[in-house]
């Protein structure tokens, strides 16, 4: 059934595995290798968060399957590419979506984590090692915040608000370089604003494709009130769904920019075409005339009063110069340059 | 979790304390900047509005917190840039939404400002110094109009219409300069034109951003029928929503006018750029033959018996002159000026 | 509270005010200027329809507001520019929706109108005198049709849809204009056309915004079940929103050819641009070379055998015909004229 | 009330109207132009197909209204331009919709049928003499099918049938138009393609008119579930319906196929600009500069050493050579032809 | 009532009979060309699956008929083309969408393929010989998964995610399409280049048009809860499902790219265009006025004193060079080139 694994199966990285359980007055990490002894270690009065970097290990999930008796869809569902969503199992909750690392909006990479909340446990499943958790792990650790005297379902919340913070950030640097786009257009345009711009269009497209799923993941699990979500806590769902909607909103309005940013583009593409194409009239109408006045004179007929004329050299002169002024005036004053 | 603060933490102005607190007979006005005196002040009996402007003061958000028994997440909420909404808690609603200021519906500025109503008070919490509202505070000192006999969602209710109703001056501001642009379109049209109708555009989305969510907002504070406001008074929010709607589909309409605007000035570009190969063409296409026949009789050939014609001269200029007249004609025929 | 007054303050013209009462058997019709004499004639036992011509007076709407005790948003959506909707309060029930003016569906003019229905009564402002209703009047006056059998809400129902039939005759009128531009395209298409066509989309546009927002006001007032409408009557409101749907079908139809008429004219625009630089082209690519050549034999070498040769002359001619012939010939094989 | 009649008064056809009148044992069809014989000869205990073709005779609906004790509404929608659409009454139950008659997909032409369901009678309304309908009647007449051992309602299904699948025939003629179409963009190229796109897309716009209202009539039918149509039966008219979304995606599907002939074709015709202007420059870039070496031969300074040089002219000749080869080797590197 | 059968009636190739008959402990497959063998073999207390290559056999659909009860609607269906969709009916449950055939994502062919899903058989109609199956025949012969042990739903539910599981082969398949046009883009820009981006844009229409349907017709099958898919099933359903959902995200963002393509297709034709024009530009406007020049000095007039000075020629030479020079200058501070 696997139809695009978030990993290859060649050059995996080892998995990492790492146990944090506390409660209000006791906090233990432990990060290990081994499978068995961590979930030795889970302690069924305390929130046991377990955290796996790297999922391609057949033997680990077995066991996470059989000892917290997860469904074989939902295993499914965490090593594969999936939209972000929500889905409810009999024991337990199970939590997709991306989460995202970019440095100044560029390059965004997207990595899928996923979470199944249980009574008393968070299990997160990341494709990487490296994560945006740490200051929280510290958090935790400090006890600062309230987190060490909630439930695992505050521990999911906070994971979810972190990713979901983390977005905005990304959006904020995307909204920088469009105000940089559209300085740079009025500047100096080349050919490379274009690419740009499509770069920039081409982010918001997978972006939305990341986020977009989420608000109705969110919607589902609000509205569902799973079992494994304390009721007072919904409201802290309820929060980031509307962070999640005014990010959208936030992308919808950035795409719009982005479009203006084309169309102002291929306004002063038009308009330098314009004016190229302009000089070219203005040069060819004075001279091309011209040309053909002084080949009248550059004719050999044998009978050609005007050539002896005294004065028939400045005249021509006169004449031309009259009519390229002509000429020009009425360029200028069709507002031609 | 605060993800984009409304206010940057330095150079914050200092917090400005406002008490105005009212029933059928009395009125009593405080300007204070101590948090401590104003909650001491709060008459239970009457409709207390606390204004703050500028909110970046922890000390007076936790007296207010534990004062009013708010949640955590609604002074979170306060304190960052929000998505307009309502929101329904315990011991309060809460209501934010976007204040619009501008000079000729040009630069428009955002504040944000949020509503906490409770049974016998409404606290309005704003980044900046200066409102809307300084006509009506005269007319509930006057005691004009019906507030003074009403609750305190009532007086939310003037405020969100006074707020609603700003939004329509900024618009008709819009509507001039759409119609001055569509104006200028016809006379005289230069690059200008288009880069306003650009910020024109920009200035849309960004409004439709602000005011869009708000509809859903009003819509759910009338469908959830809060405990905070009495039924009668539903109507009430009924007609701001009704305006609100009517906002929207005047700014549909404002944007279906601005990409007209782009057409057509797009149009004028092109016809401009027509007009211009077309002068091109006619001057070139009537030239360049004519150049060329004075160019055969300037060719040195020793035998050439044209050029002893005594009449030669003469013919060639009617030749010529009879050629330009056709092609004249001819451009004329194809309407090309 | 007013944000735009469907009438400006000044230059108001007087309010006229009529009575038309009637039931199976009595018909009166009473034009009078003063509202308490109108207030008194009006007779319980029959249907009282007071048409009020000109809304800003506000002794007339205070004396009608106690009277059929009428809440006071009512009065403000009354005499304030809104969007067409439906409202039901416990006394009436309020309707308020768009006429439209329009000679050959140029320039449309809206006039807002607003009905109140009560259980024996109708009242309709409108903002100016003279109406679509003239007709009808007279059939009331003569009993012609089934409407001095029926209720108010009757003639509610037969007002509105005189209204939305008048809507059928602008938009006949638009597509008959729409057939118009369309033959004038293939023919002769000068820069007016492109004002004509964007004067439609526009007159479309304003359209839209008036009749759209109907057909949700009809649709709330046939699901709402009002007591003011008897149930069997609700079916002649069904008949009216089919006519609305049928309507902004026909709109979005006109939308989409009037939009294939921009098309159109780009179209030909680019074919007449084309042709023009093909007519250059043709020209420039014939003539220039043949300038090159007899600039060759104009040239002063004292040493160049051919000017020297006896049919120099004639020869040159010769070729320079061969080039133009196989020229031209290439721009005919290739379809450029 | 009648907006817009599907028949003009003046130059009316006779109405026809036609009886069948069947059962599991018994056939009787009666021609007739009598409506009060026709009326007579309804036998209640058999399925009543009443067929008139050509609507405007008063004395016709206003018998079959008594007859069958119809609406008045029900009769002033058959004789009116009606948006495809189904109404329950009391007494029967009233569908209408667009027959289409075309000859290879072009000219599509529209006539409005409607159609009154009443326990024991169907009667179809048409516009015009003629319809899709002679193979049926045929297949009742001998009796092949079910239909004889049905009632009314699946009468109504296999005429409605009937010609929804008649717009299977002109949704294929108008796929071979498309492929028609883009067989020829790419072969020869001329004025008529676009003026064929543009038919193209005109016909796909009116028949989605027709078609598309005809998907909520059916859905609302089937929802309804009418008291006049067997439950059994329902699932026939749930087939009808799928085929119609089935035309409607089809029709999506032209739609954008439509807009591809679009871009292909206004992408050739840029080509085909791009190539003359190509032309142009070439010859106008070789031949000018060559145009001013010889114009600089020509001159008459009297100090002029080269023109004294014996190979002076074969010099020229192989300058200019060599100047034009490496222009053409220029372009050709630039892939200009 | 077959409208566009999906096979015509001539050239049909033999239709092809298998069943597969299978429990938890027995299998036994039979290809057999006899419907009735078939039938008989068919064995109530096993998972039956029939299928069947090619589909024109009346017999054969008359036996299948009859032996399973089915309606005749389904049968239509079954023969004729239809948009994916589920139907339930007494009987039995049917479903159809279509099989995709394509090699690197060109060239996609749609095959039909309907299931009817009893309590203890599966029917899939296949329009041709050759599916996507054998290696889950394999899978089933040699007890692989869980697929022995479960009902003939699941079997469904395999066979329709085998099929959803190849179109996101497709669907990579144009990705990599994409990527590649895109990297010819900036490289090599050719007519082909067109014609390919128009191709993957009309077969992602059809793409879409093929499934997006689909995921309407599943939704349908999961909330109507079937009696013929056990509940505890659902939840497979449920993930084909979301596997579809995410199917047409990625449509649409490819057809987003797609579009993105275009505009920098078009662009860079437009680039090139403006560089022709500005060759043309720079060398007219600095070869026109010199010939001008060399024009002037071309003059016969007697009285012509430059042509007398000894130093004439070279400082017209020198005049000519620096006018070039400066024109030169000018197109390079405007950065023509």
């Amino acid at each position: 059934m696997p139809h695009s694994p978030v990993q290859s199966a060649n050059n995996t990285p080892p998995v990492i595995l790492e146990l944090i359980s506390y409660n209000r007055e006791q906090y233990e990490k432990s990060d290990t290798l081994n499978i068995d002894d961590l979930l030795q270690k889970i302690n069924p009065d305390r929130v046991n968060w377990v955290n796996i970097d790297g999922l391609f290990d057949t033997d680990i999930t077995d066991k996470l399957q059989s000892h917290f008796n997860l469904h074989s869809l939902l295993i499914d569902d965490v090593l594969n590419d999936q939209r972000p969503k929500t889905e409810e199992y009999d024991d337990c909750l199970y939590v997709t979506l991306k989460m995202l690392y970019s440095i100044n909006g560029e390059n965004i990479e997207y990595e899928q984590i996923s979470f199944v909340l249980g009574s008393n446990y968070l299990i997160s499943f990341q494709e990487k090692e490296g994560d945006l958790f740490n200051f929280f792990r510290e958090r935790i650790r400090l006890d600062l915040g309230r987190v060490r005297k909630m439930k695992a379902d505050y521990l999911l919340y906070r994971l979810i608000d972190i990713i979901v913070d983390n977005y905005y950030n990304v959006l904020d640097a995307i909204g920088n370089r469009i105000e940089d786009i559209e300085d740079n257009l009025n500047e100096n345009q080349d050919e490379k604003t274009f690419a740009r711009i499509q770069r920039l269009k081409k982010e918001l497209i997978f972006l939305r494709k990341a986020v977009y799923p989420l608000r109705d993941a969110l919607s589902k699990l609000i509205k569902d009130k799973s079992e494994f979500i304390d009721e007072d806590n919904l409201r802290f769902f309820d929060d980031v769904y509307d962070h999640v909607v005014h990010l959208l909103d936030s992308l919808d309005t950035y795409k719009d920019l982005t479009s203006s940013l084309m169309d102002i583009h291929i306004n002063t593409q038009n308009n330098q075409l314009n004016k190229v194409i302009k000089v070219l009239t203005i040069i060819s109408t004075i001279f091309i005339p011209l040309t053909f006045i002084v080949g009248v004179y550059g004719m050999n007929f044998k009978h050609f009063p005007e050539l002896e004329w005294t004065y028939g050299y400045p005249l021509i002169w006169g004449g031309m110069v009259v009519l390229a002024a002509v000429m020009l005036m009425y360029f200028r004053f069709k507002k031609w340059f």
